[in-house]
């Protein structure tokens, strides 16, 4: 895999356009004045910027190339550059504009575990830090050093090691290097018949090893779990040693250090490998969409599948204006004909009584046997008819299932037109789903008017469980021409984040803390947990060399 | 709740008895050399035996009882004795001799958890020790001071915490106090047409907050997750206040904090409260029979019903010689009538080509709405034929789920006539669990043999996961008349232990570490899971007042 673009989403050559989305732009002009044209600008050059020189002792390059190779360690720039952060929207704005921040002064990329432990050992013994990188695809700041360190920092890149070791068919589990990128790893899978079913919007440029370490999640959680529950075993090269956790499917040997490590951003190592739960693949995969007259509705039919016996792979539900961003972000004719035909419009409004502009959007994933499939799909279907909604067949979810890769890029396609457009997620329980997207979709909007700029908030729910399920909003502002970006973007990203730990609501449902999450830890977990990730910390790392500063 | 018998498990005139199951003399004749007649001796009187008195400074015990009012403050014999351990075999062996060990100074009982926070605030302040109560059901040393402190030891019993506080129906939590005992939890749900869910074999004598502090298992725990899945908020009073773990279905805010909690033991601080996911009490509960050819054949067909689509309650597999105990111990003449017809041995025999001297009875358990079980129970049967099973129906399924809670009482039983029996259970993949069970049952019979004892080892599997399951050993061993128990006991139950870690498994699936399983906690979670629980309970407890001792 090449590594991102420096100062944006994905793979050079790759964007998001308006171009082929007829009522897009209509939409954007609609929702925040802005009229959709070319670029404002090129993107950045790197050479047209400064970016300070490493400064690495002789002594550690010397051990770092002893550990895992010479050719294994850079100083160039370019990787120096993509290993400095990830990719929130703050840092692709810094990154636009030259402000690099404190670049990590090595990039090393070792073959195997061995020199993992090696390269982690050099370090430490020479008072380093080290920054585990995988993807680079982290939003929540956990890859970038802080900016008064001044040890030297080394960006640990483990994507050298991509391999599925083994597969144990009869435990239903397979033996995985961190480093492997999403699309390499089912593939390793697939070609034996075997996926791990973990497709977070990150797939194409993230790895095993920042899943794990953010505790991400996957559209398809409802079936499979999170990655949390996905993992069983665990290496970790730490200070003081090799942490194994064994692969067992469950224990009672104190407090689990497995979900010690899940989240816990290189703050107590690097995960080399892990042991994963894997499925058969399934005999058929289908993703139906549904209407519901209003947001509430979808949200009640989705927590009754979640109580009832059917069993589902996604389930996910849009507001009003995720479904009519949705619906104006559409390719495909045959949806296009079929939501614009008069047959529809007057089905739904006049036998269904909807109001076109309230409705909501859902998608119900199946996956099994044709008979499971088909089973699932009837108790889903009475259930959703008894909430007013009704079923739009495959096609919008095949859209969607195709599409859902290329979300992140469209910040990029924003930011080149001076647009801010970012997420934030949560998770709560089902009683409080609906206040909470009340009380988030009302700071947002003060937030809009209080930063004074036209701004657009959007959300829906996604990965349900029996107590409650995830709210994700997406959120884009447009300050006046000229205006500055960040400083209003950070007064609505900080609204939101307050409005979820002011509302029963975690401050993250998948997206890890790093540090742009960390002011509101204390009020998530209380000072004693804040005491007690401190002290953990402290046990494994007590020198400080594991990515610092990271979560508290 | 009366608290348990100070010498022994549960309630004072209640205990096991071989005089109405007829088999079970003749039985235990063979296994162990052993004619059963009454006990060799009546239980231990504790006015023949000398306590230890407390040492309590009358400036801490006023604080106690200004903390939580002069009745929560007990110095009573008999309160001291009960709190001072649980109920592990060695536990009871040295109650009976009068061996106390180091007793704690007092026993307090808060009636809230108000209370409870001003009770550990006054003996951190003393400096005093802080052991958490509940049902006292430990098995693992969970709940004994260390023999050498000097500080002054204080039990701190929440069994007055008892009640459900509130149902949020939509989300489908209960909050509940932490010192609930099973029943009355149940009770209480049940009577608002929820269940928890939860049944460990202890279930009468133990509380939640000794469920979540050691990481417990109930037997439907395939349908409705083990106490980790169930428990979603916490409340803990620790040294530096009250730790909050909101109730969210999931999150990514670093380490799991609620993880933490869960087998910690008291080590963290005091559980006074979670949130609990509950469901609906179900239409139907059914706990079916089978016999399968033989172990093997056995755990093969749970591991694929745990593969396929069928959802099932409980899973349960014996070995050959847990099947003979069982048959052994039955008392229902229905049951017996059938076994011993000349029918069905001639049909297992010829027609099945049973063994069975080495067949293996197994139960699994459904539940649903009518519809729903009998479609798992026709999913599972075709699986068990597979597997060369048959059903024997309801009957014995009907009968297990009545006597299972009696089980713990056989110890005593045992030990009134010279015999020690006991139990170490342990988890891991499915391809490695033949070959566990294979080293286990080894590393016993040596063990039995080294210790020049009669001994009987057999197992079960429960507790199916999609990776693996739970495999749970019973063992007896007989010395010569007049020798020690204690000294064989320990050297077969540290054999055990020593196969379970040797052989790709954990030290206990449900039973947590205590002081008794802490010599395998470093061969389980390596050196670096070890540095880690240091540096955590450090974090949380840097004055050492919470439990000392245990786990690490």
């Amino acid at each position: 895999m090449p590594p991102m673009k420096w100062w944006g989403w994905g793979e050079e050559g790759i964007s998001f356009t308006h171009e082929d989305k007829p009522d897009l732009g209509p939409f954007i002009e609609r929702v925040l004045g802005l009229r959709v044209g070319p670029p404002a600008a090129a993107p950045p050059r790197l050479e047209d910027l400064t970016v300070p020189g490493p400064e690495l002792p002789a002594s550690l390059r010397e051990a770092l190339e002893r550990a895992a190779g010479p050719e294994a360690v850079s100083l160039e720039v370019l990787d120096r550059v993509v290993h400095g952060r990830g990719k929130s929207l703050r840092d692709l704005i810094r990154q636009r504009r030259g402000d690099f921040g404190r670049l990590p002064d090595a990039v090393v990329r070792p073959a195997d575990e061995r020199a993992v432990a090696a390269v982690v050992r050099a370090a430490v013994e020479a008072d380093a830090v080290v920054i585990p990188f995988g993807g680079g695809s982290s939003i929540s700041g956990s890859l970038e050093a802080a900016g008064d360190e001044r040890r030297p920092v080394i960006s640990l890149d483990v994507t050298r090691l991509d391999r599925v070791l083994a597969i144990d068919e009869a435990s239903r589990l397979a033996r995985v290097q961190a480093g492997v990128f999403g699309p390499s790893l089912e593939r390793q899978l697939g070609d034996r018949g075997w996926t791990l079913g973990h497709f977070p919007d990150s797939f194409n440029h993230s790895t095993l090893g920042g899943w794990i370490a953010t505790r991400s999640s996957g559209m398809q959680s409802d079936r499979y779990g999170d990655i949390c529950d996905l993992t069983r075993g665990l290496r970790v090269i730490g200070p003081s040693g090799t942490l194994v956790v064994r692969p067992v499917p469950a224990a009672s040997n104190g407090p689990s250090i497995r979900e010690m490590v899940l989240g816990s951003e290189g703050r107590l190592g690097v995960v080399t490998e892990a042991t994963l739960q894997v499925r058969r693949i399934p005999e058929q995969r289908l993703i139906l969409g549904y209407l519901f007259p209003e947001f509430a509705a979808g949200i009640e039919a989705v927590r009754e599948i979640a109580e009832s016996e059917c069993s589902v792979s996604v389930t996910r539900v849009s507001d009003a204006p995720e479904t009519r961003f949705s619906f104006a972000t559409r390719r495909d004719p045959t949806l296009v004909d079929r939501l614009k035909s008069r047959a529809l419009r007057v089905f739904l409004e006049r036998r269904m009584s909807f109001d076109t502009g309230r409705m909501a959007l859902s998608f119900i994933g199946f996956e099994g046997s044709r008979a499971h499939v088909a089973a699932q799909r009837r108790a889903v279907g009475s259930i959703v008819r008894r909430r007013g909604g009704l079923c739009i067949g495959a096609g919008p979810g095949e859209l969607y299932d195709q599409k859902k890769f290329d979300t992140p890029y469209i910040r990029d396609f924003l930011l080149d037109r001076g647009v801010a457009g970012d997420v934030s997620e949560t998770a709560t329980v089902w009683s409080r789903l609906m206040p909470l997207y009340d009380a988030v979709t009302a700071a947002g909007h003060e937030a809009f008017a209080a930063a004074g700029v036209r701004g657009y908030l959007m959300c829906h729910l996604s990965h349900s469980y029996h107590a409650g399920a995830c709210l994700y909003f997406t959120f884009a502002l447009r300050p006046p021409p000229g205006g500055d970006l960040l400083a209003p973007y950070e007064l609505v990203k900080s609204a939101i984040q307050q409005a979820f730990v002011d509302n029963d609501a975690t401050l993250s449902h998948h997206h890890a803390v790093g540090t742009e999450h960390a002011p509101w830890l204390e009020q998530d977990i209380t000072a004693p947990g804040v005491a007690m990730l401190r002290g953990l910390f402290e046990g494994a790392d007590p020198g400080r060399n594991m990515n610092p500063g990271k979560i508290v």
